[in-house]
């Protein structure tokens, strides 16, 4: 009996210090991602974000290395769901008061492709999340594949916006080869009815994305269109002249396009 | 000797039961903080404060009731320093390659005052942190007291700025009876050397903001000026013509003016 007692003693003892170490390293592994260096890094990983998103840090060809891992919890995370959901609602507000469509074919409304109707981060998760540097070959080859999912709140937007009367325009930076490709993968996912899908030909491969948006929307402005809004993921799909009433950033940290 | 063992026994299961028990705590207080109800507030807030900062979501009054705490943390956080002092470090990096400055006094840079040269966060500190109405006789009765703090980080900027040859231009939305005021406090806390600081007359007071602030930069633009830079924590202060080369964004999520 006296044995007995003593086994078990020893061997709640030996539980009590397994649970007393396994508190003790959830507690410290708490802390090291809480405060001291890793905080200082996360402080410094959501800055770069930041200033990314408001377009202070541009240009930018890669994520800095020691970002990478934040941006690639960020980019994957219900953050980043609920900061594009957001944008996306911001955008329904203003359509209830914004527009009056006049029914004459119009009034226009553009969209970028790429991280604001399908979603590339199946792409960058395979490509180490923007830490290195873009290899367009690869980049196109997966776009040929047209399984790109598409973001299920902008693909909602996208047809009430239609439903409204407005006629819309996708802007793309893609190149014109990837047309068929891009179309497939676009009615796959559930996009139809637009009226210009818009890419880049071989005289605009040499222009800043910036200056061939601008271009695009010089014509539809000579057209006789009203742009009334752009939804997109990149500063230079707003920037330059002509612009529109409003622009809706998304949010976006993998890539920057000029 | 049985007994003691036993007394032993009881006493460390006991233990364990405490140990257990705290440790089921902290879990269960940890799951708490990371997931479910508060970790959607969180989302939730954070996808306003990155909505407001983009600029998808305009001309708010006050800040979502259920936000309030969750934005004063935010400003009075090392995360709003870091995310202002990376806004900084890229005004320099452009500085480093941005611009030829003539000597003919003509080469100017804009800084809006309120949350760019000056912190309003104590005062909102015993306001409610943007939850409640701005109530501008109590904000100006404060700004009157001149003892807004500087943000050390624009502060060492500003002479940088001034030192490289630029004239410095301040377009505030402060009211002009506000002068004396906003001079001293600029001056106590280590600022001098600007070229004029312009505030909103009567005649400007019925005026958007942002047109009021187009209306100063067309005014420099007039007299020949060239307008390299602009900081500010409103795009109020960026939007609009004449721009300027580049703007920079500073972080507050307290108030806006549209």
């Amino acid at each position: 009996m006296g044995k007995l007692l003593g086994f078990l003693l020893i061997f709640s003892s030996l539980f009590i210090s397994l649970v007393a170490a396994g508190d003790w390293n959830i507690l410290n592994q708490k802390r090291r991602n809480g405060v001291g260096s890793s905080s200082s890094l996360k402080n410094y990983c959501e800055s770069w974000r930041i200033n990314v998103e408001v377009n202070n840090i541009r240009g930018f060809d890669v994520v800095p290395q020691e970002c990478v891992e934040y941006i690639k919890k960020y980019m994957t995370s219900s953050q980043y769901k609920a900061d594009s959901e957001r944008a996306i609602e911001e955008v329904k507000l203003y359509l209830s008061s914004c527009c009056t469509v006049k029914g004459d074919g119009k009034d226009a409304w553009i969209f970028d492709v790429d991280d604001t109707l399908l979603s590339t981060v199946p792409y960058y998760k395979k490509q180490g999340f923007g830490g290195e540097k873009l290899n367009s070959t690869s980049l196109e080859a997966w776009m040929k594949e047209s399984k790109a999912p598409a973001l299920e709140h902008t693909l909602k937007l996208f047809h009430e916006i239609k439903d409204v009367g407005f006629k819309i325009f996708l802007v793309s930076s893609r190149k014109e080869t990837l047309r068929s490709s891009t179309v497939d993968n676009l009615i796959k996912v559930g996009y139809h009815g637009w009226k210009t899908l818009i890419l880049r030909g071989l005289e605009d491969e040499f222009m800043e994305v910036q200056r061939y948006k601008s271009k695009a929307r010089q014509h539809l402005v000579n057209e006789g269109h009203r742009i009334w809004g752009i939804i997109g993921d990149q500063w230079s799909s707003f920037e330059g002249t002509p612009s529109a009433e409003r622009t809706f950033k998304l949010p976006n940290s993998i890539y920057y396009l000029a």
